[in-house]
């Protein structure tokens, strides 16, 4: 398993091309419609919001996946299309079948997301008319652009590019994300889009993606927050002529799976560090929980606590507002039996704070981009990691500002 | 039932005296310790914190109000003594007895409250050193001066009197409060104290106390996150003269019961109002849900909502971001069926947005002071309403900059 630094033209795999355009649709001068091509129909997987409201295109894309298979993803950068009622759902079926005729495949092999403001209507005229060249424009060392176009208030592109061996075949894992948060303003959604040239099943590309996905993108939170757009679609191209991985078991199937986690991790780690106004990139790990659903749900509760998140901003070692936090988490344990580490900084032990010069320590691990807090409820053990990042003014700035 | 606007004198009720002094427990030259004596034993009821991690004082006085009796209540806003194990119980129990033995009353009938740091050690010594000056300035109009002394960072004291007849004597109720937020930063704490001339059983009290504690602190929310520390106590001296309340039936005993609900509910807005850094007090209601508790879920998960609340403070009538809110609560409805309403500007009707010169009224809305959201779900007769604030540049500063 190992991670790869590329160019735009090495970020590519087997069997898949893509291409991105201008069609204006929301934004003026700058790419917001994007195609990904699969050579021949590609085992398909998909996990989607649980937000009970769901977008059109994501209704869309979890009836048809359910066949296991799909050739290409259509994605906007514009518009949500949520909470557009019937007119947004025959919007989004168009722009399917724009796709499907221009490329000559079944519309039913078309997955489509969107991403942009919620409640506006999606216009389709710019689709078709943009179509024609976003076809043309199809090519290997395309995916980069496809990348870039989905982007709304994302600071930087967010790709991820890994490969492993299975039976003695490179196999290439590429994934692009965008999102600035669990969920971004209203620009809502979190999108990620996962190309690998493995040959596997869809049933256990499910399971794989499912498995990976909640210790990743499920593990991750800006502002706790959960879009109506959510969606991270996974398709295998088959042309590592790898023998297709048809189960869980084996060496293989095993380095395929924590290759493809690494992918998510990478995708799910850029967007926290690119959530909106962050600074600071924060890691939490809960240990000694009851079980491993306790510890997750200490861990978010921690990390979606505005005043933790504050005091992160501010490199204040303000321990009591973790200790807050863990105790209207639900979570089980004793109060005095709690250990807090700052990186390697042992700030709390038995729920009481160390000294003015631990303290010191801690202020400064805080001071870092990147760091650590580390919790041992000391009650089983339950283990989880999370991730987000501190709370900022300019948080505040983007989201009070946005459409004003 | 009437709401009374009164100068300092007259924020009194007959039975209670108080005081404050400047102790130096944290704050230098200003008052940060208080006292409330009940002339008899009051009859006594309690609301705690459900947060597993309790603070000493909460601990001691969950135990002692079990009795439905107490005599005084002391409180500090210095440190909140909270995660600070034996050695912190050891104070509490120190401080409770400074005035039991001062005032020459059952320790057992004394509660302390604190307020402040969390984490850091409670010194008895100032406490000791205070407390004979502290009981010579009991008097009947010192009730306002221990609402300024509870004070950390409260940019305003919070007192409402109300009053009422039962069975044609006037009852008096007296409210004070601290807190600028459900939970403050490391300042943690809601603090709030209900004193009554009214005669009233316990178990009556704490029945009532509950009910309305319920509909009016439990339903507000700043930041989402619940102290280590929060405390309600309510006492009754009985000097009124009114046949004892005994129970909940008949028109007087409601006549008390809402009078009290409303005192809760004054208080509790002006927590909300005096929110960290806030500029809008926000009512969110939510009705049509399938019951109460799904209605109060949805409005809280609004009222939490970064997203909403930093939309609150740039006057942006964003709807997306309310129902994004609602489909992640968990309550169930068809997002097909929502109306949402900026007071009576219906902004979404049936999921749907309404067109730009009905946004145009709803954002002048959204630039009062205060105003109403209300969201009807069309799905059953549960209704909540729940108030909350905006979240501006300010709460990061405040919280960000505490300790530096």
């Amino acid at each position: 398993m190992q991670k790869t630094k590329m160019t735009t033209a090495e970020f590519s795999v087997a069997g898949f091309q893509g291409a991105a355009v201008a069609a204006g649709i929301r934004y003026k001068n700058r790419n917001d419609l994007a195609l990904i091509l699969c050579d021949q129909v590609a085992a398909a997987a998909g996990v989607f919001t649980t937000s009970l409201v769901k977008a059109a295109p994501v209704l869309i894309d979890m009836e048809r996946i359910a066949s296991g298979q799909a050739r290409a993803i259509l994605v906007n950068s514009g518009v949500a299309n949520a909470c557009t009622g019937e007119t947004g759902m025959t919007a989004a079926l168009a722009t399917s079948r724009l796709v499907s005729e221009a490329l000559g495949i079944d519309d039913a092999l078309v997955q489509v997301a969107s991403t942009g403001v919620i409640g506006q209507q999606m216009p389709v005229e710019p689709f078709s008319q943009a179509m024609p060249e976003l076809v043309a424009g199809l090519k290997a060392d395309g995916l980069a652009d496809v990348a870039r176009a989905m982007m709304t208030t994302d600071a930087r592109e967010k790709m991820s590019r890994r490969q492993c061996v299975v039976e003695g075949r490179t196999v290439t894992i590429c994934g692009m994300a965008k999102g600035a948060g669990m969920i971004m303003p209203n620009m809502a959604t979190m999108l990620g889009f996962v190309l690998t040239d493995a040959a596997i099943s869809p049933a256990v590309l499910k399971q794989m993606l499912i498995a990976s996905v909640e210790k990743t993108f499920n593990s991750i939170t800006v502002d706790g927050d959960t879009s109506t757009n959510d969606t991270v679609l996974c398709l295998a191209s088959g042309k590592a002529g790898n023998p297709l991985i048809e189960n869980l078991e084996g060496a293989d199937a095993l380095a395929f799976a924590m290759t493809l986690g690494e992918v998510l991790k990478d995708l799910a780690l850029m967007i926290v560090a690119d959530g909106e106004g962050a600074t600071k990139l924060v890691t939490i790990r809960v240990k000694g929980a009851v079980d491993d659903g306790e510890a997750k749900r200490a861990g978010m509760t921690v990390a979606n606590s505005p005043l933790v998140k504050t005091a992160f901003f501010g490199s204040d070692a303000n321990w009591g507002r973790i200790i807050g936090a863990l105790g209207r988490s639900g979570a089980a344990f004793d109060p005095y039996r709690v250990d807090i580490f700052f990186d390697d900084i042992l700030m709390v032990e038995n729920g009481l704070g160390k000294d003015k010069e631990t303290e010191k320590k801690a202020t400064a691990v805080l001071k870092k981009d990147h760091f650590t807090v580390t919790v041992d409820l000391k009650n089983g053990s339950g283990d989880w990691t999370v991730y987000t990042c501190d709370f900022t003014l300019d948080y505040v700035k983007i989201n009070a500002d946005y459409r004003s």
